[in-house]
């Protein structure tokens, strides 16, 4: 047996499994509830009845987007789809709010975790140090990404629930040189929200050729982020969060001097489906509304993509985080009310896309998401590892915060707070 | 500058920009005509009117696999979702003839380009030998994957339109040791189908310990694949071919001998998404149907895919086979017929799912194309890039063909014969 597999590998290995195992743990609850839980009918919606997907994504999708998805078959490289997907990748850059197009967008198969990759393999080299931010355990995925190419990060640690704090950035920039700062915008895990505007300043003063790069992923469509105006140089994201498409893709847009980054390299890009020297002129052809080939992208997705877009855009992007926060305050002052209490404790850096909320003393897991389950809505189990078993987490995020007549708040606060009292919890 | 990026970075770059205008210069013409074309409503499908797709991929699909992409939300972990994922796992194999359990089956999302990154990845190390079978330009882009990771391709290169022989691959192996073999099974720049059940025999027999890799991304569906009978060690594949699905799934079969040589390997997989190690355990679980999480699965592309595949194994493999071969010998006949030659020449090596013709004299792309879009129908361009202007290609998978009341080939014909004579050919 090989030294690599008797040590990093079974490591790997137990770690996956161990994961595995506490997943399974609180979702197997659900598996056999939720069999027997009612399917809702959406107020507003053509869809089949269903229960109703409140989780950190995916979320529920519009009639539109799901349509979308069932467009007949195109060719990828026909005026009708190199239409779609210009379209989609040009309106992609006024989610960001970005207009230089030194910048570019980009939309490729695969999951936001493949945008991982897009940055391990193409902005760092092999040995190039990276400081990661650590709000819950997606920067713990990050890191290991960031390891796998070659890269060295260093993690800075909030205590659970908490951000890392500027005064912490500034003395880990200053102890030496970071080709990369990654901050996680919302972790999924706890629900924190990170000030990536200050943190990018700060980046900036320090170390002003340090690249900030953002995840995300839980962020772009609910919170604000001016890619131009706050030098960020990479927000990569998934479609089934806040943009409100089903997952498939993998979404980001990166600066000009990200890109000369990426130009300036003295190894090539040390993957071949998440390089940028395979994808960025395809990118670009597509924009320019010209036909162009590497890999067969994919055609009903992008036709999601677009039609969300549209939808998204129809109305001032300040009016949907306006009423994303209002559902959010709404969501956190309800659980509040019911005496429990949010993973993300600080005040003004709790996301505004879910909440991760703690379960009151005697509740388990098992007693509370079947329950819920079975008044038709679905909610996530805990996934940061070191408290996994003893939260939820609710995503508000897309149509059901936008379109308040399908009422599926009241529904799942409604369900919250019934399964609570069935659970044996007194508020 | 760096050196790389003088070096193989900008030969990168304009080799893609060759590639890209030359795909712009044959696709630009159906582009302007492709407008006007005639939308055609398929006699037995309740899809809205559209230019019939008949490329090598994407393929038209099915009422029941596009009503599938629209699937409402499911959470990625929710029983109903596991069900269904465990299900197209399990019948994934079906399309292999596999019932050897210690071989798995994965189904990521992406395409099928990543499909390459995960052999490439996963299955060579760095500085490991691999022998690529040249039967076109899909070679030429593997072995650019396998550099990327460190591996070193040796190219053995039929004339174009022509196959590798068995002697050339006994005469390669016994010159060194290699750790993978590659052959595309059906290469979508020239329709040649290779012999991967002699071919396999042959590395067995001379090179035992070489893992015998399958690029079946225009093959897995229309050509017979005997997974466990001919001791292959992984196909790859991507879903808008022969299968019949949407872009946007690495979909591959790994035997338990391929698992075994990356679980004693010496240094840890060198993609982070393309690993191995992430997902594994992921597709053991879920087709176990236990929920599980590295990265969330593109849910509606995964209820397609066991759509089509139920569809699909509704009649014996045997008989689809037949049927596309039927269709396949129909439409190479009526194409001789008109007096024009095949790009693959020799008989018996001819892809039951693609046709690759040589344009008449005096007829160019943009002559012929526009024409035959303009009646309804979207065929391709060429794709090999020593004759990419000198041919056109027919895709003959899917439902288009096992669905005869649709009468797509019928109308494609005549599209043809009559765009023709339009351009001034006599037959």
């Amino acid at each position: 047996m090989s030294r690599w597999h008797s040590h990093s590998h079974s490591t790997i290995s137990s770690s996956a499994a161990l994961r595995l195992a506490q997943l399974s743990s609180h979702f197997t609850p659900a598996v056999s509830s939720e069999q027997s839980s009612t399917m809702t009918k959406p107020k507003t919606s053509a869809q089949a009845a269903h229960p109703l997907t409140l989780i950190p994504g995916p979320v529920e999708f519009t009639d539109e987007v799901l349509a979308a998805m069932a467009t007949p078959s195109q060719s990828h490289v026909s005026p009708q789809f190199v239409e779609v997907f210009g379209d989609a990748l040009a309106l992609l850059r006024q989610l960001f709010f970005n207009t230089d197009k030194q910048a570019q967008t980009f939309a490729i198969a695969g999951a936001g975790t493949l945008g991982w990759d897009f940055v391990a393999a193409n902005l760092i080299e092999p040995g190039e140090e990276a400081l990661v931010l650590h709000t819950g355990y997606f920067a713990d995925s990050l890191a290991d990404c960031i390891a796998t190419y070659g890269g060295k990060p260093t993690q800075l640690k909030a205590p659970i629930g908490d951000i890392v704090t500027l005064d912490a950035i500034e003395t880990a920039l200053k102890e030496k040189k970071f080709k990369v700062v990654t901050i996680t915008h919302v972790d999924t895990s706890t629900g924190v929200l990170s000030d990536i505007k200050s943190i990018a300043a700060l980046v900036r003063a320090v170390s002003p050729e340090t690249l900030v790069i953002v995840d995300g992923v839980c962020s772009v469509g609910v919170e604000e982020i001016r890619f131009d105006d706050w030098d960020l140089d990479l927000v990569l994201t998934a479609p089934q969060k806040a943009i409100g498409v089903p997952a498939g893709l993998s979404i980001f847009i990166a600066s000009g001097r990200a890109l000369d980054v990426f130009r300036a390299r003295k190894v090539p890009p040390t993957s071949y489906y998440a390089s940028f020297a395979k994808w960025l002129p395809i990118m670009q052809n597509y924009e320019a509304k010209k036909p162009s080939y590497f890999s067969t992208p994919p055609v009903q997705n992008i036709h999601a993509l677009l039609a969300s877009l549209k939808q998204i855009l129809a109305v001032p992007l300040a009016d949907r985080f306006a009423a994303h926060a209002r559902m959010s305050d709404r969501i956190k002052a309800t659980i509040a009310s019911y005496g429990l209490k949010q993973v993300a404790f600080r005040e003004g850096y709790q996301a505004n896309g879910m909440t991760a909320v703690y379960l009151p003393e005697g509740v388990a897991l098992p007693d509370l998401l079947p329950r819920i389950a079975s008044r038709g809505i679905v909610l996530a189990g805990g996934l940061h590892k070191a408290i996994a078993t003893k939260y939820f987490r609710i995503g508000h995020m897309g149509v059901s915060v936008t379109d308040e007549d399908r009422e599926d708040f009241d529904k799942a606060l409604a369900a919250i707070k019934e399964s609570l009292a069935e659970a044996g919890y007194t508020m």
